[in-house]
């Protein structure tokens, strides 16, 4: 007797993602079902590399961790992102977890692995890349998609499947602590650079997760989660366009909003998640859950009566997967759907996108290795130079010189620094709130191994004569202090203050989720700091390391330079340091509006002619700083700006730049076009980029560069409430910042209006 | 031959005004027809009795006034209002205007005049009453109507028709320059007061005007006439309650708001000024265009080619008249409407409109009197002491003590006072912006004529022992006088620092219309002034005459007393006097939240639970005195306090209070009842008001008070978009503020959920 095996036809390859996950779903019982819909948040330790299931008190799973095996786990949460652990040991660890998983279970299916990856994956020694603001500042999508794969890779190797990232909120508010995850206040800029970052991850054939969708950065007063009071307009030609470009790179999962928008909670909206993202887009992927937001429909939203209850609504409204763990999921909801109060078509919606997507990552296949490759390796370093190279790439690529008074910057060879404030000597400096490092230290207390993140200062000490002194605490701060800077200031040819964010979790900073601010004056005591230090005459060059833009109006017109960095990465110093001293000349341009008086909020550059500066009100709302503006140390000459082609409202339109770089040194452009919509049948922004093409240029190069626009991109929501083209007359603003327009095409669009579905704006999106 | 007059049909009183409006309408030529959907500026002097075209710049009117009046005038524009004139002038001038439109014309169709109202008839020698955040503070309507009725029988004494009054704008940013105009922050008691200044100014045969219908006061960060963000269900639930119950208490005229709403400007919006506000409200007086709105169509939203094509817009919306003047609605309309570019429906639409006002006003009537009233008047004074006592008794209504430590006051008789401060000396100090001797002063230059409006200084100075010093100005200022302010405070017992705001116009005050703030820091360096005055270890007495709260968190604790009388009008001092010197019990409560810090906005007591303080933000915005609070020398005692009834959905609720005056003097309180509701469709305010009622009480004087609740108070908007009434649980929050609740009260609402129609909830809402 031969005995033959076929693979189970959910294991088998040959078939189709989802005929596989058909055949599985008619075989699985209910609490099976419903156990592929949430995520158990695990942790792994040092110690003895078992998984030890590290389940908060807010967890709704009564059972321990063999028993919850047998039913299967639908993800495992942040195996690698909660405390300090040898990512090989973790790898193991994690590998013997899903082994249990495959055995225990009658179906032998692993779970989904998901990570934070926002700087990239909050691994112990993984490789800390600059924030996104930074991204957005380089408005260089190749590069962002080569820093996504390297970071996809990452994942893969540590048998990570899925990574919460891009944030793909448009910044509204700057008080926001989140606004340092956003690539900034623009959507094309939004959606151009995550788009990238998608294909870039997904490339290693992981799954990047859209998030959040959508409306959280509108929130009021910029306070985290606060009530979001957008119109259907604003949410659909700001705050959604990302999604749409994004998705058509082929996002495998979207992440819901925890924000009400006027009312409604996102997590129960079946508007957003269900007819708009799946009818309308065409979305495939699986949505998760926010952390706890379906639990938050009972208990912060009060829409819901019960945690059943909840799950009954975000369930409806087209959420798939709790996350990060079981809150609403648990057996209460198996007991609903069994008394029919909760219906079994809604299990099985979400169950079979999950079970889709783990086809498609391969989990199901007969040979799937539990094993993650990180295991097999001889060298299993996350942080290795080909990381560092990139994440330096990055930085020196996004830095932006704001203002350089009579060539303050480069700093000249020999002179004689003092370097001050409270950022220039620590390597938090260097981090936003979602970098792993920001919250476990650079360096292990035990082991000693971490991730080397370079200060400032020790970059400038390097080169420089340098006195250094402290200030004041990024809070707080005494007049002594101040008196010691000074006092450092007094030997020095040039000041250089090093200012910024302390970027945490909920208050335990200045920027960062939770870390609203009331102002956009400096954080604590920095501006009485700097202003102390321009009192001292010696020239002062400001170097920002922050999390959202500050007011600078008021030191504006004495400060001798300003640098913004952001949140820069692992490489940030050097970067910075290249900068300061004309190695490398500052490429980055705004993707955030700097205000000239903060008091102004909610305020970007995106707005109607009533949101400029006007005559009926006393408060002028211009920005000091205007999105797209970046100096240069060796500005590139523009030539002619021509249009070409007969624009119809289906049709293409060429824009044509010519620049020259007749400096002596490396230089760079970034081109940027922008629409005015002389009349529409509603009040359009003044002007919003449509397009934007990053150049280098070698010393006495010429370049002629052609941009592509698609009429689609001249779209906005009409009076019929659907996107429409208009025939007539526009304007495209050629320049190199929305405040430095060199060039205005008066272009008349012929033809007839034209409706646009998604499909057609999504594709213009990504030309 | 015996000749027998008899009426036209137009003319006849005998007919209904529809009769009429359509037989004058047959036999009107189309610029007839058009000249009575515009008003014409005009202004009267004292030089010569005549009317003098007071056209500006921006009008599109080709023809002198001879020529004007002989196709009619739909409206006179702010006749008294512009520069100081004799009102038995102003009315002889006014007079012959109107007997030159019956006799040019040939229907004899005078012009209706409109002025503005706000706080009195804007008329040379016209009593000043209180600012509307006044009125919301006494929480009395009778009170209110009252005044109204003054103001009302003023205008018809002046020939008068249409007050531009009151504005039922919802503060919602307290940034906005406009909040001083506002009732407060409440739909239910802008719209139970607001109601009540209506039916007093109606009851005098007169016209009130609802604005700014709606979403004015949502403007993005608080900047006069920017973008409103919000979404249908806050224009429902917040911004349009109070138009509904002006509606419902019979206004006769609408003016729109000048807003976008999530890019759609409110003037050419069919939805609000059409299917809204006729179809469904069943509105059927006027819609006047805010001034100049129609264009800014063209202008300031870009959303029309052309004067011709913003008319049309507007008309079509629903806008019926062109204020203040003619822009857009002149000889090109009437072009446009011949070569049937604008269709004449829409102007007959209009003008029926108009007419049938004309008609319910007299002023078609063939006995109709061109000469006003005033100038049969043997004593033809404006601001007599009927006047004079209602202005003063709804000041010491109005008059809020939100802080007294240790009973700082009442001041002690024969204390030696320090007045500090730069709205101590002024009588501008009274006044908000829309208050007429505000902008040409309160004695005229010339005759010495005017309203004497006493400084709080002077009626200090009637009593107590007082030196003084201003300190600094509203805005600037400089050390030498806050050095002086603290040597005043050296030799006194008490400091009172009287602070506040300079209203003006468009930059030209800290407050008012186009005086929007950056935050609510006082303005300029009183904040400064307070810290020195409080560093001098006296006691100080904050009062505060402002048109916004501001933040006072830094020093509440070392503050004596905060006494706030908004801007209190011509009696505003004898009140704050006599409140300060314990004569009157200080009775206000207040309309709007004072926050802890002003860098919260937009944010008002109204919020979600999320938009209240929550652990995943560090920004609290809780209040430091919330809406409802107002502290009473001699606070009444509450007894129990109990609910009755079975409620279902469609019934009411008796909420019955028990209330004990136990001091030795006349005292009163404010019973307020918030609506709290567990679960909801949507994400609802966390407490929202009902019901309010004013109980004075003798001393020892005891009061059972019973409020009636309809089931409609207990809807919102659900997610269907409907106005709906669930049934379930519910809690009625009873107390003397917001965050003073002295009894909840829990409901179980039994019945079906019913849907809402505009009429119920109006009915409902006037209980």
């Amino acid at each position: 007797m031969t005995i033959v095996t076929t693979p189970a036809p959910w294991k088998d390859a040959g078939r189709s993602p989802e005929e596989r996950a058909e055949a599985l779903m008619a075989r699985m019982s209910l609490p099976e079902k419903i156990a592929q819909l949430y995520g158990v948040w695990v942790g792994i330790d040092n110690t003895d590399g078992e998984m030890a299931p590290h389940q908060h008190e807010f967890t709704a799973l009564p059972v321990p961790w063999d028993d919850l095996v047998k039913d299967g786990i639908g993800q495992l949460t942040r195996p690698f992102g909660t405390t300090p652990v040898d990512p090989v040991k973790g790898a193991a660890t994690l590998a013997a977890a899903q082994r249990s998983l495959v055995t225990a279970g009658r179906w032998g299916v692993p779970a989904l692995v998901h990570e934070e990856i926002l700087t990239g994956v909050a691994a112990w020694q993984a490789g800390v890349y600059p924030n996104p603001l930074c991204w957005g500042a380089t408005f260089d999508p190749d590069l962002v998609e080569e820093m996504g794969a390297q970071i996809g890779a990452t994942m893969r190797r540590l048998g990570v499947h899925q990574g919460l990232a891009p944030v793909l909120d448009v910044a509204r508010d700057l008080r926001w602590g989140r606004v340092e995850e956003t690539i900034g206040e623009d959507p094309h800029l939004v959606g151009l650079i995550g788009s990238a970052y998608v294909r870039g991850v997904q490339s290693q054939g992981v799954v990047a997760t859209l998030k959040h969708f959508v409306g959280y950065s509108a929130s009021k007063g910029g306070r985290n989660l606060a009530p979001v009071s957008a119109g259907r307009r604003e949410i659909a030609d700001v705050l959604l366009p990302p999604f749409e470009m994004a998705l058509r790179a082929g996002a495998g999962s979207v992440m819901n909003s925890y924000s009400d928008i006027d009312g409604t909670p996102v997590a129960a909206d079946v508007t957003l998640l269900t007819d708009l993202l799946r009818d309308a887009y065409g979305f495939t992927g699986t949505v998760v859950a926010d952390y706890f937001s379906v639990a938050f429909l009972q208990t912060l939203h009060h829409v819901a009566e019960s945690p059943t209850d909840a799950a009954r609504l975000a369930l409806t409204a087209g959420i798939d997967v709790e996350l990060p763990t079981v809150n609403t999921f648990g057996p209460a909801l198996v007991e609903a759907v069994e008394r029919g109060e909760v219906d079994l078509a809604l299990i099985d919606r979400a169950l079979r996108r999950v079970l889709v997507q783990k086809a498609e990552l391969g989990l199901l296949d007969e040979d799937w290795d539990p094993e993650p490759p990180i295991l097999h390796e001889a060298d299993p370093v996350l942080d290795g130079p080909e990381v560092r190279e990139l994440a330096g790439r990055l930085a020196r690529r996004s830095i932006v010189l704001l203002h350089n008074r009579d060539a303050a910057l480069p700093l000249a060879p020999g002179v004689r620094l003092a370097v001050v404030g409270p950022r220039a000597d620590t390597a938090q400096a260097m981090m936003g709130c979602y970098s792993f490092p920001m919250h476990v230290g650079v360096h292990h207390p035990e082991t000693g191994m971490g991730v080397e993140i370079p200060t400032l200062l020790d970059a400038l000490r390097a080169e420089y004569d340098v006195t250094y002194a402290q200030g004041v605490p990024v809070t707080g701060g005494d007049d002594e202090g101040i008196a010691a800077a000074v006092a450092a200031a007094a030997g020095a040819d040039v000041v250089v203050a090093v200012l910024g964010d302390q970027a945490g979790l909920f208050g335990r900073g200045t920027s960062g989720e939770g870390c609203d601010a009331p102002g956009l004056a400096l954080p604590g005591r920095q501006e009485e700091l700097l202003e102390a230090l321009l009192a001292t005459g010696k020239p002062v060059v400001l170097v920002l390391l922050v999390g959202r833009p500050y007011e600078l109006g008021r030191q504006i017109d004495r400060l001798a330079a300003v640098v913004c960095g952001f949140f820069p990465g692992e490489e940030g110093a050097a970067a910075l340091a290249d900068v300061l001293s004309g190695r490398v000349d500052p490429a980055g341009r705004l993707p955030v509006s700097f205000p000239r008086d903060g008091g102004n909020q909610p305020a970007t550059y995106l707005g109607a002619p009533l949101a400029q500066k006007s005559e009926v009100s006393n408060v002028d709302p211009t920005a000091l700083f205007a999105f797209g503006h970046g100096l240069s140390y060796a500005p590139v000459t523009w030539g002619e700006v021509t249009g070409s082609g007969a624009w119809t409202t289906d049709g293409t339109f060429d824009v044509t730049v010519r620049l020259r770089n007749e400096s002596g040194r490396d230089s760079s452009e970034v081109v940027q076009v922008y629409l005015h919509d002389p009349v529409a049948e509603v009040a359009r922004p003044v002007q919003t980029l449509v397009a934007a093409r990053r150049v280098d240029l070698a010393p006495g190069e010429s370049r002629e560069l052609t941009l592509t626009l698609h009429a689609d991109q001249t779209s906005y929501t009409g009076a019929s409430w659907r996107r429409q083209v208009d025939p007539g007359d526009v304007e495209l603003r050629v320049g190199a910042s929305s405040a430095d327009i060199r060039a205005v095409l008066a272009v008349t669009m012929t033809g007839q209006r034209r409706f646009v579905g998604f499909d057609r704006v999504m594709e213009a999106s990504v030309v």
